[in-house]
């Protein structure tokens, strides 16, 4: 049986190769996407989110979610990365439908996984704020969501750190309270991060295939992802973009892709290093000690990087 | 000609082993001792500081400092790694002389610093609260200082994190916001953490030999490490201790015991991470840098142990 799951993105160029993905997966059933501000505005990242779950047919809801972190101050779009609108030179039509749910997000999220109990997986690709809202406004959620999996933070495995300072990556640092509510709450977690999306590539060559042998889904992942691939092109000097999004959908398709290492994980909210995760992945004993209290949950550490582009070229074909 | 140095010190063990090793070198002229909270209180690490100066003719002006951090909670003596006093099951007569300067360890340093500019290097081996302090009563101190060499912070090298808190060292602390002051100062720094402090051991059977070779000092060192062993063997399971203080005089010594790298670092000053220690140690571009635009220091990142351990063992027995 397919796993539910409510995709919570702020498409963004890869959150818009993720959606496609989630969509494609025979296993994975979207029946929801939730918006929250990050890669671009709260206004843009809905707006994107219509656009894309009309135009590709997802039948998904759309519930509008945060606009902004909880408490520090807001970092802003992330436009030298994403564009002006968070879809590259794409732009949704001004004059599209907006279907959106009367639920905010974190109430969307509650009453789905209580409709559903131990059945809805959230997949959460974007800050964290609307999880950490929902933890908030029903803090039983814990009890009836099945798992979160989340893509962001990095743990300096493989020697990756941050991306948009030193030891920070940027989901975690655009709201690192909402992150650190959501990584100690009492349900199980998966983060899918820096550790291993920066050990996933698809290069320029993957792309121009897709956007010849996966029709009108291919042209437009070929499309949407110029902005991006100039963006890597200028500032980090290679051909193609890491697999940031589309890996947390890849983990709830399948978890074998992934090698995962178990402990509590907190996350710093202040100073120089807001925004930076760490995890407490052994038992020893220390006077001090913020993590153990929470349960452990799972950091990715590790992932198949040939079969994951095989499990994401296969899917995608699949809609062409 | 031997180097001037002032001994920032709060005696505990390893600070005694420290100042001793130090006192011996020929390299090493120890002109002043500081004293700061950390393994005991003010008072005890004063009284300790002036027990050892006066026990083992070692001539040195000592100045009193900080009872407590500049900005945090106080943590409190670890009692259970140095005993109730600082010195293990050793006590400093309640009737000793105290011959203390009239400065506090601030204005002790500055004043010292500009009487000999280029000639002083500052060594501190416990929280870093009298250094900050300077820094504030005399900003230009950064420039008659020669170096700043500290054993404090974990860096994650080797495997090497906390020994307090899963990711924070017991200096660091004790007064994140005093390191991250003394870290982020326009003047040479050399830290000597962990990273490196974990790779080098006194064993029993070293400080047996020790005791049996080095007359009273060897003696002494035995008596004074049998607290701190008992606590190794008990809580980590080894025969022997660290070698962390006097890896910091070592370091004056001979920096060629140890491999070190550059880059600014900064301090988990808030949150569950407090203490942490971070270097930025490449030149990557980051939109977010709170590092860069600090100056590089260098962080031991290799020490030979074999090496450490024999120049320990000539210093001490020179003593005998
Ligand atoms: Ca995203
Ligand atoms: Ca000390």
């Amino acid at each position: 049986m397919a796993q539910k799951i409510i995709f919570d993105t702020d498409p963004g160029i890869d959150d818009a190769m993720a959606l496609l993905f989630a969509h494609a997966l025979p296993n994975i059933d979207m029946v929801g996407i939730t918006t929250v501000f990050g890669n671009g505005t709260i206004e843009d990242c809905t707006r994107n989110a219509c656009y894309l779950n009309d135009r590709f047919n997802m039948g998904a809801t759309v519930a509008r979610g945060a606009e902004g972190p909880l408490t520090r101050d807001p970092v802003g779009p992330t436009t030298v990365v994403h564009g002006e609108h968070g879809l590259g030179t794409i732009e949704a039509p001004a004059d599209q439908p907006i279907n959106i749910d009367p639920r905010s997000a974190p109430v969307y999220m509650s009453e789905m996984a209580r409709a559903h109990p131990g059945e809805i997986t959230l997949v959460a690709v974007g800050p964290l704020t609307n999880l950490a809202l929902a933890l908030e406004y029903d803090p039983e959620i814990v009890n009836y969501v099945k798992e979160v999996v989340i893509m962001g933070a990095a743990f300096g495995e493989n020697g990756h750190r941050g991306n948009i300072s030193p030891v920070a990556e940027a989901n975690i640092y655009d709201d690192p309270h909402a992150a650190d509510l959501v990584f100690t709450a009492d349900w199980p977690v998966t983060i899918v991060g820096l550790d291993v999306t920066h050990q996933s590539f698809f290069s320029g060559d993957y792309l121009d295939k897709l956007r010849d042998g996966a029709g009108d889904v291919g042209q437009f992942i070929w499309d949407v992802s110029r902005f991006y691939l100039k963006f890597y092109s200028e500032r980090i000097g290679v051909d193609g973009c890491h697999v940031h999004d589309p890996s947390a959908v890849a983990y709830v398709a399948d978890p074998s892709l992934f090698i995962t290492r178990q402990g509590p994980v907190r996350v710093v909210t202040e100073g120089p290093a807001i925004g930076m995760t760490i995890q407490k992945s052994d038992d020893q004993f220390y006077h001090h000690d913020q993590w153990s209290p929470s349960r452990a949950q799972n950091v990715c550490v590790g992932v198949e990087n040939e079969r994951l582009l095989q499990l994401y070229w296969d899917s995608i074909v699949s809609l062409a």
